[in-house]
């Protein structure tokens, strides 16, 4: 059978299920990739399993979202991941190293191989002719202990890419044409495979911004081919040998299908505050801006940092703006020194950042209040800039670049110049000196992990119980995302190894009084939050579950899940329905108090459950879709309940 | 008669008082120097005082501490500051700019000129042949109001330097000689003018290095001739035309005499937690260390950073050191690109942050627990770095290089190199992109000050009682800096235009207990605390009296005070007492009533006073050293509503 490039990723490694779309498949995982947010967690969750070293080929743990270390806590952190990298036989990527994503790239990624990843952009690596993918961290955790990866098959989605791009057009814009189209739900359940004679013109880093912001469309992941621009790419970093051919079958046919002509392709932005609300740059030209961000795993090329040097040489930012550059690796930074780029950004008046992940995780660079930020990042959901009620547009390094020169949003098709012709490197520079290899067995079993006092052990969790009685504690709308949930940003992300104080900022930018009546509602058996659409979309972190857990959240009822999160909450025992009729959503209300009877049966005897509403003469049916293994997860109350009693049972 | 750079300095700004030690002077300001983290309560009392524009030479207004932006206060601050310098006719150096101090010698500062700052390390430009001057902020208010400054006329202090420094030894260590010899308050009254052969040997950048860190010593100000290494440096500097020359004349005399030998001095290093525990670099050699860190005002030249990248290329960082470069202004920054020296600490390992004060004010770079950091940076006050217990040594870029490579810390001269040969550049790129030039006054008039949510104003305060009755809510030791009265770091700094919310940190180092205590004593008259020999030295935050003072402090009674600190309390209406026999300092506890009667006339008839203590049969002996001037502000509650009552009395 002729098969795509996703199907021959998933197939050769295919360890349960059939390939059918919507069946439940187990995926052998190669490789892994955790950042420290989400990384302390999981090396906890190691520890709390008695992993003596990782089963996978290549297991990395980054550290690029808390940098700034403010206090102690960060760079306490960092030891504890430091040492647990080594005791369980991990790549270490030391602070100022790099995002992950890129680093990744750059440095471990390998075509024909499975990626898992507890950030939700893992996907990037994608470009590499990998099937890479986010999941949340203990998905992860257990990935590293050699379990395999359950998902949904999804269905692959082929993207056919033909002509080129025009000059002032980059990969960014791609993938906000996508974006335009379907919005921040329109991949969710699909793998978005691209093929066709475009694919050829685009460079490994161009795909690595493409399949980066599949994530944004909801994407499960997002494959490309690997073909003789990934062998050039990996020969530039030093790795040739890596690489191996991997295209599409001629035959091959995909689930469904999208076209775009690079060729009609313009400059593209998102407007406040979805990445799916996108419009051509020029519709929204002359809006004045306060700062130009250009950085992150949604623009990490030496390219895209480059051609904005080139545009803004021998010219200054227009007064006022904040020009804030954020290298996303060191390596990276170093050729760009070395190419002279960094001095043209710096002398347009570039204030240049340490490599990391910055502000586009809200660590740090915060817009001012009502003024407008523009970014090359991949997300602009409310509050993630760590300003309240910011204002923050995505776009391209073009666009970036173009409008700090004017101090408006600007379509760079307009300037009075020629499109700059970047030539890269033909030898990277290869920079191994903050990425720490494995430690050898005999080594590592010597290291003890190194817990600082911000450190904390992850509580017990009951069972679910049979009798339900819940109140609704909140009601949302559509397209809640994590950053939501759980903020992100530099009061938050400190407290990610510390599930007790990071629980009280949960749901904070929705309701501030979420946490103290979710506190009283654990005395009482829980309780219960609504949502509309695609409910807990953008970032991966587990917290976003463990946290309302931890809070007693025992059923998230919505109208449907975005999938790492949907997976994340059955993971912490909590039980994640759909409305069966959308319209029932408009029934209930907060206070309302959901009766759920018999819940251990019902969900063992079909997919259909009914909700009464207390003192109401109202019954709504309701839905769930979660398989064997899942229901033996939500019924022991979370996933390391489920771990400890298969090894109870094991011994 | 024949005088030294000082008295000329201060002879030809003198408006009032006589050149006698001791002698309240009054000084004319040429030039004034803020930072945001004092700045914003500056612009605040300009505003309070009806300011048009400033009546200085050139006032600059510097952004270099709250860089971090982890939400919307620290930009919303700086849109504050930037329409205050807009309103007000100040040059305005953008975030990102760089600090002050390296900024203000490359831009602004001029030989034979004064400068106050609202920033202790303001001494730094003393360097140029100027007096600079730290002091509080609203003392900064009133220089750019065109009203003199008062001062102790202190003693001025001969430092006659001979010889040559060594290979491997730099400024930085002829610095810490002196604090070996003279500990943190050897400079308390005095002003340090260097002179003799051994000035000719050293650069302008050398000199900023050695005025700079005058401020560890308790210093006035520190004073240098300007010769012709100076002339050099303002036409690196695209400015020759500001240079004058300013000599000691040839039979010039000083009250204190001093003299170092320059081929004498060794590496040195202050060991924790004082600037003033100097050891030789050996003594402490072969200690492991978690961070070096290269920057801040006290090693800020060209060669500081030119010297660790030479000492570092083509090798690399020791594994796990955290190497951290942060570059003073961005001038700087560009020049060290151009010339390759970034790139060689980048491939060593280094992690580069933004030009700014940085780790330095404890905004970020906090080492983690229980672990060595060597620093370049000027202070290693008890919790300065962020990190509560920790251990900063302070030493020379030479000694923070070698041990970045090794790991422990390193005498540089056991290094097996050459000492590296730097070049400067004959001409630095002039960068003043980031530097906005003061509006002229038909624009200025226009604009309107800008206020964010975070910027409260100054409540009002009532006048000193005639009778008090004070509990000792604190009894403190000896060396209490402003970093423990009041903290700086990124927790704290966001509030400094927001004093009922940053009053809440007050002494929290030193006893969480006292900020509710405190606000308890505001509804029963107020309170005293008690300090030892030298409090309140360190950092100019004039926070670290007004928040106290806004929480009830009326007396702060101790064995003798840091000069600045004093005269802040004094602006804030605070009553510095010392006890007249120090051993009567054992005799107070924490908890003890003090009672002053008659306060308001005792204070006007004579330097002593009484202070009865409640309930036992004590009568102690203490003192103040007020003008008429500072009596009238005192009894008047503060400089603020001095200010306000002479206006009054005026129209």
């Amino acid at each position: 059978m002729a098969m795509n490039v996703t199907q021959k990723l998933i197939q050769s490694h295919l360890v349960s299920g059939r390939m059918t779309p919507g069946e439940e498949i187990g995926l052998r995982i190669d490789q892994t990739l955790t950042q420290d947010a989400t990384g302390t967690m999981v090396m906890l969750e190691l520890e709390a399993m008695g992993l003596d070293r990782a089963r996978t080929e290549a297991s990395a743990q980054y550290v690029d979202h808390n940098l700034i270390q403010v206090d102690s806590k960060n760079p306490d952190d960092h030891l504890f991941l430091q040492s647990a990298a080594r005791k369980f036989g991990l790549y270490y990527s030391r602070p100022g190293n790099g995002v992950s994503h890129p680093v990744h790239m750059q440095r471990l990624a390998k075509p024909g191989k499975t990626l898992l990843g507890s950030d939700s952009h893992t996907c990037a690596n994608g470009c590499m002719g990998m099937l890479a993918m986010g999941a949340g961290g203990i998905d992860v955790a257990m990935a590293i202990a050699g379990e395999p990866f359950y998902v949904k098959m999804p269905h692959v989605w082929g993207v056919r890419l033909t002509g080129e791009l025009n000059d002032w057009v980059s990969a960014k814009d791609v993938i906000l044409e996508l974006l335009r189209r379907y919005d921040v739900k329109g991949g969710v359940g699909k793998i978005i495979e691209y093929y066709g004679p475009g694919v050829d013109t685009l460079s490994a880093m161009d795909r690595h911004v493409i399949a980066n912001m599949g994530a944004e469309l909801g994407a499960t992941a997002t494959v490309f081919p690997s073909d003789r621009e990934i062998k050039r790419f990996l020969k530039q970093q030093g790795r040739k040998e890596d690489w191996i051919e991997l295209q599409a079958d001629r035959e091959a046919n995909y689930d469904l299908h999208e076209e775009i002509d690079l060729s009609k392709v313009e400059p593209l932005i998102a407007k406040p505050s979805s990445p799916g609300n996108v419009v051509p740059v020029s519709e929204v030209a002359g809006t004045p801006i306060y700062q130009s961000y250009i950085g992150s795993s949604a623009n990490p090329g030496y390219h895209d940092f480059a051609v904005a040097a080139e545009i803004v040489k021998d010219r200054k930012v227009a007064e006022g703006i904040s020009f804030d550059i954020n290298p996303t690796s060191r390596q990276l930074l170093t050729d760009l020194v070395k190419e002279s780029h960094i001095a043209s950004l710096l002398e347009a008046g570039a204030r240049l950042h340490q490599a990391g992940c910055n502000g586009c995780i809200g660590m740090g660079q915060a817009p001012a209040t009502g003024r407008n930020s523009l970014r090359t990042t991949p997300r602009n959901f409310p509050g993630r800039s760590g300003t309240k009620e910011d204002s923050v547009f995505l776009c391209g390094p073009e666009t970036a670049a173009a409008s700090a020169l004017t101090g408006v949003i600007t379509d760079p098709r307009t300037l009075d110049m020629a499109y700059p012709k970047i030539k890269e490197p033909d030898q990277a520079t290869i920079d191994t000196n903050l990425l720490e290899k494995p430690l050898p067995p005999e080594e590592a079993r010597k290291i003890e992990l190194y817990k600082g006092p911000n450190i904390a052990s992850i509580p017990e969790m009951d069972e679910l119980p049979d009798r339900l009685e819940l109140p609704v504690l909140l009601k949302m709308g559509d397209n809640i995302s994590t950053d939501e949930i759980l903020a992100g940003g530099a009061r938050v992300l400190p407290y990610r190894s510390n599930l007790p104080e990071i629980s009280k900022f949960t749901f904070e930018i929705i309701d501030n009084t979420y946490y103290k009546r979710a506190q009283q509602s654990t005395l009482q058996g829980g309780h219960a939050v609504l949502g509309g659409y695609n409910y807990g979309q953008g970032s991966s972190r587990e917290h976003a579950a463990l946290a309302p857990r931890y809070l007693g959240l025992r059923v998230a009822l919505v109208k449907d899940f975005a999938r790492i999160h949907w997976q994340n909450l059955i993971n912490f025992g909590i039980l994640p329905l759909t409305f069966k009729n959308a319209e029932d959503y408009d029934k209930l209300v907060q206070g309302d108090i959901l009766e759920l009877s018999n819940v251990r049966t019902a969900i063992r005897q079909g997919r259909d459950l009914f909700i009464h509403v207390k003192g109401k003469d109202e019954q709504i049916p309701v839905q769930h879709t979660l398989s064997e293994r899942q229901i033996d997860i939500i019924l022991a109350g979370g996933l390391i309940n489920w771990v400890k009693a298969r090894k109870k049972r094991a011994s």
